[in-house]
């Protein structure tokens, strides 16, 4: 039991393993679960297979974001990366590695919302790995296993002149939310309604992660999740399929007006076309109809590169080196 | 190209992708590779998977290894871990998290020797993740993934009294080798012999994996790698399968004695029951002949924890967080 102050060393890994294993919840699909040297997951075929981390200092501040905050955030940018192949996330592996002088809490708030993000969504937790690091240094990290249900991956290579540019989820709350802090730090916490709702997103975003095998079974050509902004993703889906993209300004008002109310019009619209860590869904369909809760935002033409209302767009956005 | 001393952050996100994806050969169960949001690998009714991370100041010194020698310690410890399963990896995603100053050819260095480790494996590079890290961070990770071909997964729990306790691979080189770096720094390099055989173990290990999925078709009934000692592992087998494992000292007498030559007798003998990170594969097996490559080394018994000529042991060995 972890109760008050005590640190990671103080309990030891054994002690940290004994307090968070119940978080996770059996699954189906979990053959043998955590404490083996490998876990056991079911599969069918082909699997989907992606692993993200988050390090302190550069991907979050304890001072912005709770131990929760980052665990439902790892688990969300996961998952989107699987839905962004049209897969179903089955199970995820959680690495923490963390200076022993780290507050065991902050390990077992932060397993515990994994446990809670990964419930939802029907995903087990199925091992991981504990190691110590420097003085400092936390870090984690999750790789999930989804399945493709026997359909074809979804890949960024599928773009075909005159298909749709369509948006599942909300664009540039996050980035927003990020400034909002930037600004105000955690006096930003003080404002309701849309304020709000932006610095939700940033700490610990919800992706559209069902939508992302709806759209495999609509006939989606091409698609991935917007993690590093719309311009960016949006222009990888153009250099991987060889086309251009024509985004609409008006298509994404309705994204940038709410946001404006908040940080401003001239940020606002920024956050919309560059701001990352949104993990909605972007992707191409053949012209027709949208699958439920899709929107045009464009259309894809034969070139290269982004067009907004016309104009050619640097594909600004996120480096992770440069950044 | 990377030619010299650039940084990560000189070298951007994109252009070292470009000049690591190479060292990547492509294996026939690689349906995705590197590019898209996640790999799609193939995989056959149960997949084993396992995460292991290094962090650089515990994990490594870079006085002491070199980029090179970290991807292959990184591949092996993962790829043990599937063959302690009994399984056969077939694909690994790899994660580098490095402050943006870090030499880009450390992670040059760093990618080839994991791509040259996976193709002598028969594993695809599958994809993986980069991330930049505040100053002074480096930590890598390896996911693993694994096929059974069908087979029931070998767990630590399967030992039953009047087994063979067996192990394959040697026991005490990582650990001897590390001593010696201890003592002597890297002047230790200037000797020949069982100690460069011990440095280049501690450094670059290299685990017999074939051995485990030849023990599943043996008949093993329960085995581990040896990541933090063969009394701390040992006992994982006894606690996860209800019974005490009585190991013969005379027949370690061939692992210590010539680490003896080295680091002294009673170093040696310490360096045998306890050295981690040695990847050897220890394991029990119905009494009767032990497949190729293996040697008994003592027997299953009812009770719980393990002796050594009769003497209960304490499982000393590598605890994470406190060590």
């Amino acid at each position: 039991m972890i109760t008050g102050d005590e640190t990671l060393g103080q309990v030891s890994e054994e002690g940290l393993l004994h307090s968070i294993f119940p978080f996770f919840a059996p699954q189906p699909g979990l053959l043998v679960g955590p404490g083996d040297d490998a876990a056991v997951v079911a599969c069918n075929g082909a699997l989907v297979a992606t692993t993200d981390a988050m390090v302190r200092g550069r991907d979050w501040l304890d001072d912005w974001s709770s131990a929760a905050d980052v665990g439902a955030k790892l688990v969300t940018q996961n998952l989107a990366d699987v839905a962004a192949m049209g897969g179903v996330a089955t199970s995820i592996l959680v690495t923490l590695v963390a200076d022993p002088a780290t507050r065991a809490a902050w390990a077992r708030d932060f397993a515990r919302s994994i446990g809670e993000r990964a419930a939802e969504a029907g995903v087990a937790v199925a091992g991981g790995d504990l190691s110590s690091a420097p003085p400092g240094v936390l870090l984690v990290s999750i790789t999930a296993l989804g399945d493709l249900g026997g359909r074809e991956p979804v890949l960024r290579s599928g773009a075909r002149p005159g298909d749709t540019v369509a948006v599942c989820g909300t664009l540039g709350r996050s980035a927003a939310g990020l400034l909002l802090l930037q600004r105000e730090g955690t006096r930003a916490a003080r404002h309701g309604g849309i304020h709000r709702v932006c610095l939700d997103h940033h700490r610990a975003p919800v992706a559209p992660l069902t939508a992302g095998p709806q759209a495999a079974l609509a006939g989606v050509t091409a698609m991935l999740d917007v993690s590093d902004g719309l311009l960016r993703d949006g222009s990888r889906i153009a250099a991987s399929s060889g086309v251009r993209l024509d985004l609409d300004g008006s298509a994404l008002a309705p994204d940038v007006e709410p946001l404006a109310a908040a940080v401003g019009e001239e940020a606002a619209r920024e956050c919309v076309l560059a701001g990352g860590e949104e993990h909605s869904l972007l992707a191409t369909f053949p012209a027709g109809d949208l699958p439920t809760g899709w929107r045009a935002i464009g259309a894809v033409a034969g070139g290269s590169g982004v067009t907004l209302d016309g104009v050619p767009q640097q594909p600004r956005g996120w480096d992770h080196f440069a950044g």
